[in-house]
């Protein structure tokens, strides 16, 4: 009914830079790449995400007391199976219970596997997935496993895989290949063991980052003739498929779980909203109270950030390009300020912008003593980290994940996760975000799974929006929240189905 | 590069049943009305907003003294000029204050006069137009003037002109055609001496509700092969237009102005987060601390109306029939019910949901004594009031907009404005959220009647992004706030204009 | 039981010098003041608060057709009573369903009325009160009748009674002396009927400004041997109390009712968080989503004002003179500046202090065009409007309580209420306040007056902590409030009664 | 200046029951104790708030590689001197920088030892102090040999010395006599070297839960004689002061530090506002948005957390004994309720009443899965945790300080720290909030110091408020707060003096 193309052709959809230059850095590594796995760059190897290592507060048994290479060892679970390749099978029954806490957090799951009681929307599924291999995750291969699916499972980062998660997970029967602490070599080692079976071919990609889906792009072109579809996590592995479609390339459809309403959302708003507070208690010790903050960058992230700080009563500044946003800073009660008008007087400066250098040499040789510096944004690049490497300036590592640079005069910038993303290197994710994630993923498979010959073409999509009020929908029951429905002729009224979609793509929320 | 049509074809685009019905009346109602202008129902005369009159602590000197209808004064402006019907001349003096006040508010008109000293954009437009006479529309007025336009303008509501406002139009030149207390046959007749005049054709149309852009239709066909395009500022009137254009009748573009961004944010989410407030103390003098509430709704409006609630003290519990605006009520902090759970308890309920017989008779009969009723949403159909119409209940006018229904055993409900929009009848519109509309008017005028041809074809459009970043870039002033913009570097990174669009079109802000 | 004067002889408790100035006026006036009430200031006769009317949206039938004194008139009441004085008799039946409708908002008192079917606490209690005449004043002065009181009542405003209860007053039988629009002669001949009457005596007193205390001590100094108490609600009439008990010539035991916790808390914090919005908004229609606003003190009136600007997006600052609440402030989330910093560049002004001409004309002169400037703090001495009245400044009322102070070169100050209080004089105050205070007036009476001999002396004393805390209580059930009780164990652990008090005296709140 | 006392004879000040059966246990186990430290009970030699360990983000080096007590050790500084005994004297320097970091954040001292370059205000003082032994308490020491005074130390808490901070101190001159990880004997032994010194004895007192001063008192009691003061800091040794004063057997002035304003706020309110969310996320990563919390109180301590989560976007229902607490919690916007009527549904339970058994076994077999439960309030009787030592229930420890505690029938609580005090157990106490109350006793060590004959008594009182208010003008700077300054004509209007204090001292803040 309304156009929304009408800014179609604008430059706000050109390709940015960084996405041409990744684009480019690949072609070039996969086609360098040998055959036989040789040295590649780690950058490479670990996709955006991946660099940064979520930390836990549980405390897990990582005695390396064993130096052994799993890949080294013969084990074998209590069913006599070989099919996998963990740290030690010995962790397992530690792991399932990791496996059964969350399990009690994620009750959409296992609402999907009560509903499997009667149908199996993946019977006959073979999903292939990298991911992160935490006890969430598995609660989801056991899901897709409860639905019907045959699973093959490899760590999406070599730092984060839980080993006694892939211990449970391997003990019950998965062919898991993970461990955390994977060299590069290791890396691309586990995937290949994943997809390169005799008598089993994947007709699944679940993917959070893009490394699986290029390795059977380089390696394994013919299995796309069998795989119905690609579900990608990651914003830079979205990035990629977009890529690959632009570029005529990519041969199966591919569902976008990134941009889902509820995922953004979470992630983004109501997570960051959490996180920022305790990426800075657990690093400084900090009282939020009376502190003056600028936040650059209003998008979900800064409006999370702001609306924390601004509860905990800090003194929030906010600096923008775009005026929309920058209107809504200000009738959220924000002052917008350009950087260098309250850079001098700051004792927290966080960046939200997805942009580079939003915090230079020069804004850190102006700020105050004892300021902390840190970034809720995207990767790495918002704070220019890498001008403060120079040799007047003295680093301290204070605590795990915390610098201090002193200047010549004495003056310390607190510098937070060397500038990587506070969110995920400094606090958690909790579990219930975990789960929308999770869900939306499990769903996007069924969809791609069933859908009829011709729904989706070889092009990339977002979850149907009646997927996506389904996810939101399974997770209310945590909050005891009681859902309304449509009387008949109020649906007719407001032209819409009872049972959704409610809004049109165009809505805001 | 994103599809986002995935979910075309589902229920969520088709036509309402409200908009079938109303579009069914207007072409009855149009093929029924003579020539001559005859009797005809009010309720089609008044375009949907129209018949919420606003509020406003103004006060003017309405005194009804004079009783001849201004259509049969003679009256001439102090040039000499009789091209204009309005209440009493003489009254320009005061009505120029009130424009000169609202100047004050309105700094992004007066920045666009200013940039018209240079370039006149509008040097040739013969705008008509139709929207309510205020001393904001005023300064829109003359600021078209400045920008080089010629405006003939009616109103488009019987009730809501201001006369004196009208008269200093008048005084400096305008030809209006509106007064206060308009009958059926006024109304049409200001809008017929809008258009119909010798020597002069409207190339532009500034309408506000269809009222003026269906007279044309229905009455000058022809004048459209001159008009460059339609400028809409309703719901209602949005809603014609498109279907006008999905029958194939659209004969020249049109730009929504209702759907941009500033507007919606602001209109909705802020400024229905201070009226709620605003409209309850005026009517009911109630203290909002401690009190339960209840939202049907968790739209922009609701989500306005909650914040604000909570903010002033009040437990707000939501209703909600979408599971994902659910989940952000929970999120948010408000216990997700339906209305049955809570209607016993409740001190005040409050509709925001667009939908109809939210409240039904059935809910008011249970409702605790001295609860207060009032509807925030859209028209007045969410709250069943005919049901409460009926001989066992007692009505009492305790104040103006404020009715005490009084059931057989004693218990009071405080009905507010009937069940009519709280916002509109009981509370005022800030002169800044008119200002934000002004302007993306002002500007959809410009670019539409600036379009090189073939830019816009006979089809309704949103307000180019751009030009939504520019309205709101011009309102930063306003709040001393200061844009940080991009270096050529950034911009680059970013795959970004320096200038904007910064956000793509599906962006939720 | 507290002796509110026990820390006296620190110096913050020097009188301060306007009391001491108004305490000289009093001697003086009275003094002068013949047997036969003549001339007499009408700055004296009324108190503080009295100066300041209520505004109420209550339309009620002010039209003054009838021009003849009500001291003129002949009137009965229906039961064929001529003990009373009001504008007209036959107005009772409009003025009985304001007092029960304000019945319905008052649940303390009417609990209070239930418990009095058993017992009548308050038989052949002879009060004389001297309060504003409003349908809450009816609730309590009808409560005290069926405590078992006599009552006999004028009002302490001559601007603030509403005709049609007093009306239903005198209706019902209470001997009630008043009306709008008293001359200052009328007001001390309402009072004098009060208590000049023959066969009957006060014994227990009810002031509020403490003229009806005065009168007293000036014309009948012996009633004071029967009047086993006075309960006094104002600020001035508390410190009249304090000085008479100073100078050795407090006769009878006294209760200051205005510094009770539930008292302060409510009038201060909470009802200034919603009518400072109240205030601005119906004088000024505002938007205060990004408004920058400085509010000079920040005591409870402060906190509430701060609270309910920022929650409505205000950027707010803060002055304060006492380091403790500057360090609230911080922390609460507001800078702390002096008003010179600021001064220039916020649209908003509002005084919070209790002190004198913390606004000068030098702030005035050096704000921008069009800041609001207003007061919620105390009397009108905060605001230096006397500086405005000056021959190069243009005073233009623009709305009732609004002016433009306009300078010559056009800059223009939009000035609340001519610097009197914006609560008092643009707003409403809740019933529910009022409840408080009148369920706090009630049980001060019932105190006094049974309390045994040697209880209380010829002092002034709060409230017992235990009836504060019973005031509370007794408002819960508006809320559905449930309190927990103590178990014995627990009582005995905490060294507490279960019934209470639960605080020590000192205990902040 | 203020007789905290003064308020004794009502029943809000009757002693409570543990505090007299604490009294009694003291008086048997100090007589018991024979002159050589033998076996005591550990329960005795920690005071209340000493079993509290506070945990730190700091990771120092605790290899307890090295066996030997330190009371076995030769040790010397760099000077020479052995009179101190600490872990290890060669972890000084990095005791150094954690002293040179915590002093950025205590400007408060910093400027305290600026001024004492004029002037030594302790210029004879000989301080022996008891307290926990962290970089915060090194500021403190330094600042009052700075100011003058020569002092000695000992450790309150036997776990809480940073043995890094204890050898700095000691190589910089100070006996200091404490380390981690002491026993009961050496705990004694430690406070023993402190004040058993030939030919130094000490005339001041700082002590922080009140053993030292037992010690004193048991041990040396002519030492008194010379003894001109005390300052206490904690709860538990203010009550044994009252308690000895109460018994007649106080023979010097002792300060209570523990009840000033600013300290009250900040350690409870402020302070609490943070550590609930910073407790919540460290032990359980949970998320807040949308949980359903109930708070047991709603003193300081309540306002805080509840303010806090309702900020996150939690659900909040408050239980209250006090009526005006509950009055306040219904006006702040949270659901007044009894325990049982919510504890079917929550999924967290807070406590903060310093009541016993307020969470009960019968509660805890009601709470739904998952549910946790925590202590904020007073010592670690709030919640029953003795109740669910029993046979049926599973106890599963999940991380540091987190319990699953198992019903038969699988469900689980979330108990954290055992019950005892989360905001000491689970997170970190800011600097800020220590600088506060390091700032209040160098004040009070000064003000007894130097005190006239007979300004204090044998007693116990408060800081006067002028030093209280002294103490937050010296932490303003920190936020970059600007006083104001009263005028003369200001201060005589207000009858205040232009230096303070600045309000009464039943002022409720």
């Amino acid at each position: 009914m309304e156009k929304w193309d009408g800014n179609e052709g604008t430059s706000a959809f050109h390709m940015p830079e960084w996405m041409q230059i990744q684009f480019a850095d690949q072609k070039q590594e996969f086609n360098k790449r040998p055959t036989k796995i040789g040295r590649r760059s780690l950058s490479r190897s670990i996709s955006q995400s991946s660099t940064d290592s979520y930390s836990s507060a549980a405390s897990y048994t990582d005695s390396s007391d064993d130096e052994t290479s799993p890949r080294d060892k013969q084990q074998k679970n209590s069913k006599g199976s070989s099919d996998f390749c963990v740290k030690n099978i010995k962790q397992a029954e530690f792991g399932r219970r990791e496996i059964e806490i969350a399990e009690q957090e994620m009750p959409a799951l296992m609402a999907l596997r009560k509903r499997a009681q009667g149908e199996k929307p993946l019977a006959g599924a073979k999903i292939v997935g990298c991911t992160h291999i935490t006890a969430q995750t598995a609660v989801l291969m056991e899901t897709l496993g409860a639905l019907g699916a045959q699973c093959r499972w490899a760590a999406c980062n070599i730092y984060s895989t839980l080993n006694e998660v892939a211990a449970a997970l391997a003990e019950s029967g998965f062919p898991v290949f993970a461990w955390k602490g994977e060299s590069e070599d290791d890396f691309w080692w586990c995937i290949d063991r994943c997809v390169n079976v005799e008598g089993w071919q994947p007709n699944m990609i679940l993917d959070d980052g893009g490394d699986l889906t290029h390795w059977i792009y380089k390696k394994y072109p013919n299995m796309f003739k069998k795989i119905k579809g690609i579900v990608e996590e990651s914003v830079t592995g979205v990035h990629r498929l977009y890529q690959l479609s632009k570029a005529g390339k990519l041969c199966v459809p591919a569902m976008n779980v990134n941009d889902s309403v509820t995922k953004q959302k979470f992630d983004n708003l109501y997570c960051c909203r959490e996180s920022i507070l305790d990426g800075l208690k657990r690093t400084t010790d900090m009282m939020f109270g009376g502190k003056q903050v600028v936040v650059c960058g209003y998008g979900e992230v800064g409006k999370g950030c702001c609306a924390a700080l601004k509860a905990m009563g800090s003194i929030v500044y906010v600096t923008e390009i775009d005026p929309i946003c920058a209107l809504q800073a200000c009738m959220d009660g924000f002052r917008l300020v350009k950087l260098n008008e309250v850079i001098r007087q700051v004792d927290i400066v966080i960046t939200c912008t997805g942009n580079k250098n939003v915090v230079t040499r020069e804004h850190l040789d102006r700020m105050k003593n004892s300021c902390i510096v840190c970034n809720m944004g995207h990767s790495n690049t918002e704070i220019d980290v890498a001008s403060l490497r120079t040799p007047e300036l003295t680093w301290e590592r204070v605590r795990s994940q915390v610098d201090h640079v002193i200047w010549p005069d004495g003056k310390r910038i607190v510098l937070l996760a060397e500038g990587r993303l506070l969110n995920l290197s400094c606090s958690t994710v909790p579990t219930f975000v975990l789960s929308i994630t999770a869900t939306t993923q499990a769903l996007a498979l069924i969809e791609l799974y069933n859908a009829p010959e011709g729904r989706y073409k070889q092009d990339v999509y977002l979850l149907p929006k009646k997927m996506d009020e389904y996810v939101a929908s399974l997770h209310l029951p945590t909050f005891d929240a009681h859902l309304t429905e449509l009387t008949d002729e109020q649906a007719k009224y407001l032209g819409l189905n009872k049972n959704g979609p409610f809004k049109p793509n165009y809505y805001r929320y």
